[in-house]
């Protein structure tokens, strides 16, 4: 990512020196440089000469793995730097981290400033940026301290929520409706012309189009179905909990990542419930093949929707907390190109938000609302489906549950808190007088 | 909770000191104390002759509110005490509080443990501890540091799931079975003859009787359903992630938690969604109410059996991490008295470790997964009625996938590591070959 930043910036005319501890690695892109065109890429060796040469005040923007290794790289630079110069980081980080380091630097005179992956330095940074017809470039100074990194982290989580989303429409198609891979690319293909216009959407099209290089068939029923992650969606679900958010399309989305990666265990399990009368497909669904497609695609954007109000609303509740005052629509202006999750629907979550800046969630906007109630019969669908064949789509459920609970005036959560009065004396409120209230249930029912 | 305490250890013959900041309380525990027998409580009004008052070497049991009010009262009482005294707390606790502590402490030549609720100091709690018939005590010595408070966190946590479980099938019950309170009160006295004895199904019975003493009908109608809650759930769902653990059940009782708190939004959304042909309910489901019932206990019960695995995974992977070498069993025993989640489902859990202290699983012992596959059909059924009708039942649909996720040996996830490839050059394993291969998707697509 490094190299291909670099080659950007010097595409667009701007001369950049590069550094890696890796030297083949810096000797690699300046040949790349001069293949692609002359570009103006200077290679150095050590971290003194590459810092010397870079115009004063200096800007170095650095791409390393987050934590530590980001320490170790600021502390090695900063010993040749000078009061005014500035370093950007660009790589996805806890955004407490940022804050920190920003304190620290302003003590050396040095500024910080954590970028994530579409912001920052702008003179640079909006030309290298995507461009998006009548948007703008894809990049906006995200606000102050960790909000930059923090609003990377989110969409990293929503990311995770995407792809999850699309491998159970994959599964429902290809298990249920027994697609085949050809057919699952021109579905997808054909869906990226609509609603789901993405580059995630454009992306799986491809997948299904390539062939095995080392055998027979296609290379995604190659590809182990065990999915690693880097942190990032970690992260979201735990800041989610912290700030009392739910996001349950984003953990559900998590979680399959970490049960993907107990492969033996799940080979040991299928055996045991296979025996007990599970098959690869519990009970065979009838659904006309054009129909199920139509109704996958109604249920993976519904879920979608929900699982973006779940994000844009958990950059909300930080914001607030830390006073960053962030613009959500602004957000989803920049999330429309460059980025992975870009996507034609971006564009409807900034007019939702231009409509009514302080939209309490994106269901209740008329035009999303007016969407999810005409998708509402075949999201259901689906999901049966699926649970009927044993099918597990954790996302689409759990898109639909959070749904569901949200659009419910009276929830059984009464009964929770009568439980939680019960046996710990918690108190509850009541539904016709205001006040805090205790009942002696145990004496009551004893009596 | 402290009054209980310390009134249970004086019953029990133990003379026991007591002081609170607050002297009002120590009075009214002293009083009562005097009431109910002259047990032998000593009340105390300043921390030093609290201190003073206790026999060498002291042990001191707090229950402060967790965080720094635990902090405050460890400085007040540790000035009075000398090396050997020990002080432990009974409260919930963030664990690694408990190792820093312990630590600090140890440098002053004080002993310090985290008690959880139902541990420590056994000569005392030994006899204060509920007491299982062939069981024994309901105490043990955890493990060391932080283990103890760590346990008694994901206690919680399965706490959280089993209410929340219980709120969906009083929802189910209610809502589209259209049970009166009275026939739900007999529902949950039957079910606390079965497999789901347990004290939570014992007075969710209770709570249906009783009556509102302000007005007409039942209290239970009259609580607001708007769920409060301390942080050890909180805590639970972020050592989960942390700890790569999928506990969406757990996870989904959170999230209910939360969205229970937005009342106001969750009534306008209310409004929203009717006006586009939401009702109450959304199609009436027709089903025999006696079948109904059935089969929400089975769902009932096979969604809890998933919200323990989760549980019991959690504890074994932390107890891996920090080298606790925590006996899962033992834990199942422990919890069968005494505590929130006391229930004969817990001999269940016992008997499974009993059987293989290695369980991958406790979806794959023998016994459960025999019982989950005789439930199997009910649940999709109770989850599947519950979408159909609009009512949400998160924990038991985020357990059923939890369920067939764990037990499929193929998942999409190779769809989502191709996705990874592509973009980002994450790499993937093969099916058929050892080895991480990388593949120029993008480049073979647009061939």
């Amino acid at each position: 990512m490094g190299q291909n930043l670099a080659l950007n910036i010097a595409e667009k005319g701007f001369p950049i020196s590069v550094y890696n501890r890796t030297t083949s690695k810096v000797d690699e892109t300046v040949e790349r440089a001069k293949r692609e065109g002359d570009l103006p890429v200077y290679g150095f060796h050590d971290p003194e000469s590459f810092v010397q040469s870079i115009q004063k005040p200096r800007v170095i923007i650095m791409l390393v793995k987050a934590g530590a290794p980001v320490d170790q790289t600021i502390k090695t630079l900063s010993g040749y730097m000078e009061r005014g110069d500035c370093i950007i980081n660009g790589g996805n980080e806890w955004y407490e981290n940022t804050e920190r380091r920003e304190k620290e630097m302003s003590g050396l005179g040095l500024l910080y400033l954590g970028m994530g992956v579409s912001g920052g330095e702008e003179d640079i940074l909006l030309k290298v940026a995507a461009q998006v017809p009548d948007s703008g470039p894809c990049v906006t100074y995200i606000g102050k301290g960790g909000s930059g990194n923090f609003v990377k982290m989110v969409h990293n989580g929503i990311e995770y929520g995407d792809m999850q989303l699309i491998a159970e429409a994959y599964d429902v198609l290809k298990s249920v409706g027994k697609l085949s891979n050809e057919e699952l690319r021109s579905v997808f293909s054909q869906w990226n012309k609509g609603e789901l216009l993405s580059f995630l959407i454009e992306i799986t099209a491809d997948i299904f189009g390539i062939k095995d290089d080392r055998g027979e068939g296609y290379l995604v029923d190659k590809v182990l179905d065990k999915t690693g992650m880097k942190g990032t969606g970690k992260w979201t679900v735990q800041q989610a909990a912290e700030l009392s958010v739910a996001a349950p399309t984003i953990a559900a989305s998590l979680d399959s990542r970490f049960l993907s990666g107990l492969k033996e265990e799940r080979v040991k399990a299928a055996k045991v419930f296979k025996s007990g009368g599970f098959g690869d497909i519990l009970t065979d669904q009838t659904m006309d093949k054009a129909k199920l497609i139509d109704n996958v695609r109604q249920a993976l954007y519904a879920s979608k929707i929900c699982s973006y109000a779940q994000g844009m609303n958990l950059i909300r509740a930080k914001s607030m907390e830390k006073v960053w005052d962030l613009k959500l629509g602004e957000l989803a202006r920049i999330w429309k190109g460059g980025c992975i999750i870009r996507a034609i629907f971006l564009d409807r979550i900034k007019k939702a938000y231009d409509r009514n800046p302080d939209l309490a969630n994106l269901l209740v906007d008329p035009e999303f609302a007016k969407e999810i109630i005409d998708r509402q019969s075949a999201w259901r669908r689906v999901v049966c489906l699926a649970i009927n064949s044993g099918i597990s789509t954790p996302g689409m459920s759990s898109s639909l549950a959070y749904f569901d609970t949200y659009r419910r005036e009276r929830l059984p959560a009464n009964l929770v808190q009568s439980q939680r009065d019960y046996f710990g004396a918690h108190t509850y409120e009541r539904v016709d007088t205001e006040g805090s209230f205790h009942t002696e249930w145990f004496k009551l029912a004893k009596l």
